[in-house]
């Protein structure tokens, strides 16, 4: 069995106690928040407090506030030499307290409140100084279903980049599609199987691969007719610029 | 039934063909290609030529060849007045020639080789002059379990164009993740379900509501971070440009 303190009521922590209030061999001994009100409906289920003088005993505390309230959190909690936590991509494993024995539980996927999360789906990308430290949060992932990855800083936080790029840069070029159709009437909806067979298709194969269009094939016609289409709008820088790296990267000549 | 002929062997023609082939009211009465090996494996299916002049009757011709050769293709067609579609996103209605009834069905999808596709999967935007031809390409799509969307020449182009943003495009920002996790030698299969849930997020919300991240939230910290570590590579200019849009789509302030 696995005790755990949970510091915070955003959405990774409120995710992160249903899990672990499912899982059969984890408990959550406590739930922390400076504002009680956020995790009052939750009470019946596990003590709450908004004390950290009163924090209980736990085999990890997992500290899940907002990237600049880490470290502060951190340096009041009234121990040492126990393992603490946090789940950001992007604060180092040292901003946590130096009393604390210190490590990161970052899982790595897209959030939002309203949606149920099945952690089968969630890779977490863990952080420690020690083995025996890794061994605990390896094990606490795995009970909830999570595959997890034992990466460094650095490779941590290429992740946080990448992920900005497969998540809210590609998010964002789902919004230019939408203007794009928009702008003609036409239905997103008929888009929305190719967001999705674009997504699955690089589940087996290398984006590199599975790379196909105007772009990589230098069909100037069509990259002609893309951009006068696009005469006057800001997304044609967009697309020039992608344009242009794709066919770097696929050897292809200049636009 | 619905009676149809195939010209053309690509990728677009072969899985028209299977589907065609599978579907109960569908029946293919003729192939054809100029060159009779590409599809030569089909011959015990369904009768095979390379002559234009052999053209047997059908309700539907269905022109899925490259671009560029739709033109010529319908120009040389030893008939009139019948039915005669051609498969692109990017060529024009009246490309086909104007002794035919002329009409697109687009399937909007990214076909390989290989993968098996399931139609269901596959949006099909018709463009037709009249009603009555409508009518029949709808019945096809449907017979092969598409969902079938009437458009006009421009939000065909539209369509197009916006399929370039969500395919082309959202791959090459795989490529570039799998690029930044490569550096730091980190598994890019951390990202794959981040990938899948991006894409699933916006088949019930808006690519509007579904963004999150730093350019969304003005988070200075974090992008300067981020900026850093691209410093010296080409996928800084993308990283800015799209962060700057996110901002102006969403109201922050410059980057």
């Amino acid at each position: 069995m696995i005790s755990v303190v949970i510091l915070g009521a955003g959405n990774v922590a409120t995710h992160l106690f249903k899990a672990f209030n499912k899982a059969e061999n984890i408990i959550v001994n406590q739930w922390f928040n400076r504002n009680l009100k956020s995790i009052d409906y939750y009470k019946n289920l596990v003590e709450v407090t908004d004390n950290l003088s009163n924090l209980k005993e736990a085999d990890v505390y997992i500290i899940a506030v907002s990237d600049d309230a880490v470290a502060k959190v951190s340096a009041q909690l009234p121990f040492e030499n126990k393992l603490v936590v946090h789940t950001s991509g992007s604060v180092g494993l040292y901003d946590l307290d130096k009393k604390l024995h210190r490590g990161v539980f970052y899982p790595l996927q897209t959030f939002s409140k309203e949606a149920e999360i099945n952690f089968s789906n969630v890779p977490i990308c863990i952080e420690t100084a020690s083995k025996e430290h890794f061994s605990i949060l390896k094990l606490l992932a795995e009970s909830i279903g999570s595959t997890s990855y034992r990466v460094n800083s650095d490779q941590r936080s290429s992740l946080h980049l990448a992920a900005v790029f497969v998540n809210n840069f590609t998010n964002h070029l789902y919004r230019i599609a939408h203007e794009i159709t928009e702008a003609t009437s036409t239905e997103f909806d008929i888009l929305k199987p190719l967001i999705l067979e674009t997504a699955n298709k690089v589940q087996t194969i290398s984006p590199y691969m599975a790379q196909t269009g105007p772009a990589k094939r230098n069909d100037k016609k069509t990259i002609k007719k893309h951009l006068k289409k696009l005469e006057g709008s800001e997304h044609k820088a967009i697309y020039e610029l992608l344009t242009k790296s794709i066919q770097k990267t696929h050897g292809g000549k200049k636009l």
